[in-house]
């Protein structure tokens, strides 16, 4: 394998006083009269690898010519570095140009908005902060498979074309192979035995039903798959296309289900500041200068546990004016959200025991009949972050609440034989990857933490 | 966290004597006058643990009327076992029964053939054939996160919808959220300005070009997401919907391209070897007797690299009468695959080098004019597993190749982009991930190494 500049940075000592050859990119460059140098990055680390040359080198005067991001093959010998900075330097001996970067190169040396980077997504990541956010993305990423298989779930790839609504309800992108210029119609109706699948397709909107059918074979599973929601709104907070992980775990209550839920935040996180160490402060430094030690507090606090009813009395007593009134029975806002646990717990806070008219058809009926085992974590700086619920294990009590829901039991025919054949308390939750990418990073809009990012009217690249 | 099988079984000697209490499944039962033996599972592990009973419990002529699947609660000592399939045992002193199976449950003891499993995917999971599949398929997962992530690659999350065709070619899903009655048309076309995202979309086919963009960022990166085919093939190797691994590396020439491929592939298999004994030894048993003595030759052996010169050359010499003739000029067959690494080299070979005309516009034009530097890996058993090539990094070479593939440059300026800027040179893969799990389970339909598949006519769950 070829020699990079985290190995490099990373095993110092190793290099010192060695000649080594190495590619990358210009990150920064300059000279003086007799001198120059170069910030080199190979993308292999966030840091960079400082190189010195001087006008020894035939080619001295046009190195300080190339420009930004032009491609360098370099030879040179691995020095002790007189600056602060790094404990060590390249002293080049020869620097070979591959590509110099056409001059309307758009990166250049001043601050570019979030708007204009977005239209050069294909770029973007060779600046410093998308390339801090794609890399601690890929780390929470690894963190979160890591967690559930450290823990023996199975991972499971849940449909992404379907014929179901896992929500009944929620915008879904239809997905067809017919000729929409002549769409088949019978009797007024599309004609989708003539579609590809031979019925209607969508993209999916949840795995969760089909991974609780994992979860009563292999316990402990869970989902990490792209998901879908075609709503027409153009907020810091909404993409078309997003991430989901949905772990199910059958055997498991609603306590229990808090309780991983827990668990894998902290993990991530933890897992994340170990690893990326520069990447994090640099967004402490320069897009939230409280994001480490909400961070911290995360990590280190016990979350609080509450139910809806307790919440709705601490919003009453708290007299704060809110722009949504609140009542028993009202679905909890962001700024209420935001209030509980940033004003009133200053901690993470888990919600729990909504009324069931406002959660889904498929989570467990409680004792007094009015309300579900949902929980909803609540992190300040955010808001809702994670929802789950136990599931309805009760074949008679889920059919009456898909029949009140309007829905039609014969829809759902497989997702009621999990609770003819051996049916068990079974519960799960669903994090959106984005929002805790989000979190984590302290980026503020969506847009900004998604590779090429798909919202309604934008589908570049 | 709660007591499982798996745990018991892995520390048998710190539960010995000890009284416990487990949830699980009936895997199977039997009893006489005066006891009886369940296995009882709890999706932890593909091995059950042997539970047994006397007629000292109250119950104990309703539990050996438990049907099968049916969810039990038992408490009991674990004691060693009399005999020789496990070193302990559950002496039960309570069983409760949770849910007992309807009466219909339809995995009863017997043979079940694949096509009647697939019909019921939400169950089939909980038979030994797909319990074992679908463990193994996420440790395959796991394997590949672990093996990329090790060695710093960072993960990209490339677009799902889109608007570009990776290949210039594929039949593709349409992605619309138009009303299918009543489709806007302007001029005979479709408005796709009124659709969502303002312009036709469909479901990628690859992500590569959008990973190119961000190797040239980080380095090394790779992808692992769904990719789409609407191609009308019902053959055992091809579904609408499956996952598809792509790394991609900046500084990475053809040669290192297949030292990573053979590395990973040889680090996936060791993983599985290491981490899915029971499951392994199982396929090995019932579905291919000859699967890990393949496997440990893959393991084992440097794999061969020829050109497709040479590889041509071998075949025509072989005299063999092959289906399909063979000359220079042709794509290889499955025929021509299978003969070279199964007759000719006996292990996996990398055929490099193929004729421009057959291969994919990106790929790097050798100095004799006529081949590209791809490469596809064969191995013993499947044929093609991976597909890969250096990737034309020169702006005019890629300019030109474009449009002697009848594609518009302009709808390639981002991708250009890329040779405009630092460019260097950089190569990839792709491994179908399904293949692989083929490969690995010795399975030979992709419905059934796919939770829930998704071909032509059939999107069920």
């Amino acid at each position: 394998m070829r020699l990079t500049v985290k190995e490099i940075l990373e095993n110092n000592e190793k290099y010192l006083n060695k000649v080594i050859e190495i590619e990358g990119w210009i990150k920064n460059s300059r000279a003086s009269k007799n001198y120059g140098f170069i910030e080199l990055t190979d993308g292999s680390s966030f840091e960079s690898l400082q190189v010195v040359y001087d006008d020894k080198l035939p080619n001295f005067s046009e190195i300080e010519k190339y420009t930004l991001s032009s491609s360098l093959k370099i030879e040179g010998e691995i020095v002790e570095s007189p600056g602060a900075k790094q404990p060590i330097e390249l002293q080049a001996q020869s620097i070979e140009a591959i590509c110099i970067s056409d001059k309307d190169y758009p990166l250049q040396k001043k601050r570019h908005t979030m708007e204009y980077l977005r239209t050069i997504a294909h770029l973007r990541g060779r600046t410093n902060t998308f390339n801090a956010v794609f890399r601690v993305r890929s780390l929470i990423a690894f963190a979160i498979h890591k967690y559930f298989q450290d823990r023996g779930f199975v991972y499971v790839h849940t449909p992404i074309i379907t014929a179901s609504d896992a929500e009944g309800a929620g915008e879904m992108f239809n997905v067809t192979t017919l000729d929409l210029k002549n769409v088949p119609l019978e009797d007024g109706e599309v004609d989708y035995k003539k579609d590809f699948f031979g019925k209607e397709t969508n993209l999916t909107v949840s795995g969760q039903l089909e991974a609780e059918a994992f979860a009563l074979a292999f316990g402990d599973v869970y989902t990490f798959g792209p998901t879908f929601r075609a709503e027409n709104s153009n907020t810091p907070r909404h993409a078309a296309e997003f991430w989901m992980i949905e772990p199910e775990m059958a055997f498991v209550d609603l306590e229990e289900n808090m309780d991983v839920a827990e668990e894998m935040l902290k993990y991530i996180i933890e897992y994340v500041l170990e690893n990326a160490k520069y990447e994090m402060e640099f967004f402490n430094k320069f897009i939230d200068k409280e994001l480490l030690s909400r961070l911290d507090n995360v990590v280190n606090s016990e979350f609080a546990r509450i139910t809806y009813t307790e919440a709705i009395k601490l919003l009453e007593d708290s007299k704060h004016d809110f722009k949504y009134p609140v009542h028993w029975g009202v679905d909890l806002q962001t700024e209420h959200e935001r209030y509980i646990t940033e004003q009133i717990f200053k901690k993470p806070v888990f919600v729990t025991d909504y009324p069931k008219d406002i959660k889904a058809f498929y989570m467990t009926e409680n004792e007094d009949g009015k309300t579900v085992a949902a929980m909803d974590l609540l992190v300040p700086g955010v808001g809702e972050i994670i929802g789950g619920s136990q599931r309805e294990h009760r074949l008679e009590v889920l059919k009456d609440r898909i029949l009140a829901n309007g829905m039609e039991p014969e829809s759902y025919d497989w997702y009621l034989d999990l609770r003819k054949y051996g049916s068990v308390v079974h519960s799960g939750f669903g994090l959106g990857f984005e929002r805790a990418v989000m979190y984590i990073t302290g980026m503020s809009n969506i847009r900004d933490v998604i590779p090429f990012p798909r919202t309604v009217g934008s589908a570049e690249f």
